[in-house]
């Protein structure tokens, strides 16, 4: 299929509040948000026109968070990532240079450190990074023990 | 926090494919993905530029999907959903009309209908969504089979 000519209007993305992490800059990011043991407790602040929103998240235990990837310039469609050493398809990664720059982790929610402050673990972005949404996380729609990791089993880090 | 007056440039979001679904209007999608027992299977077409970014994504068993809720015309931060009865703030649900309507999806994926077209089961988007990211599911970092579900548990489906 090609690119359709007239493509569908998609949204158009704004933040909804800021993400502070210990990793200052994208080098200082560890590889992904659990390899550092034991994880930091980063900080999601929601800015004031969407705290309604928060009502009820304090029931959930863990989080999915979207947010921009705003370092990126560019997309990488394929690389050879720097521990593999074989060409990978993006899409068979995790890493920034998407098309759609958008990055996505599940955190575990340690509740409100002030009524537009998130405290959560297991991030792996850069300090400053926008915050596009905030889902519950469902283990009964997005748990998958049994997985099969692909190529990158044998990079697991935990 | 207040909205800050400059805020940062954001990723314009382009689609990098399409998903057929059999939910020819939102009022016919599921309420999950998993809620139709055996789940159909859906079909994603990636578009001609981006077949690339493809490689290694068949030694994957599922995929995380992110998509444009393209039907949402406006947010809304609380609402009662209909099957609860109580006032939910946005973010402690799944709903669509989100600040930016971008939908997950943590998918099966069973393989290449053709070399742009990938057949994947629990979705309950629209059919002709427009697709923004194909991500690898990780279970190391992504599944979370002890989380809480909060206010949803008592509306679990399975």
């Amino acid at each position: 299929m090609n690119d359709p000519i007239t493509p569908d209007p998609l949204p158009v993305l704004r933040p909804i509040g800021r993400i502070a992490t210990p990793f200052r800059t994208v080098a200082d990011c560890p590889r992904n948000g659990r390899q550092i043991e034991p994880a930091p407790v980063c900080h999601v602040t929601v800015f004031g026109a969407y705290l309604p929103g928060l009502a009820s998240l304090e029931t959930f235990s863990h989080l999915i968070l979207l947010y921009a990837l705003h370092e990126v310039r560019a997309a990488e469609l394929t690389f050879t990532p720097p521990f593999d050493g074989t060409s990978r398809g993006v899409f068979a990664t995790r890493a920034p240079r998407r098309p759609n720059p958008i990055g996505m982790a599940v955190v575990a929610f340690d509740g409100f450190a002030a009524p537009d402050t998130l405290k959560v673990r297991y991030l792996d972005c850069v300090d400053g990074t926008p915050l596009l949404d905030i889902k519950p996380y469902l283990p009964s729609t997005d748990s998958v023990p049994e997985a099969d990791m692909g190529w990158l089993n044998r990079h697991r880090t935990r």
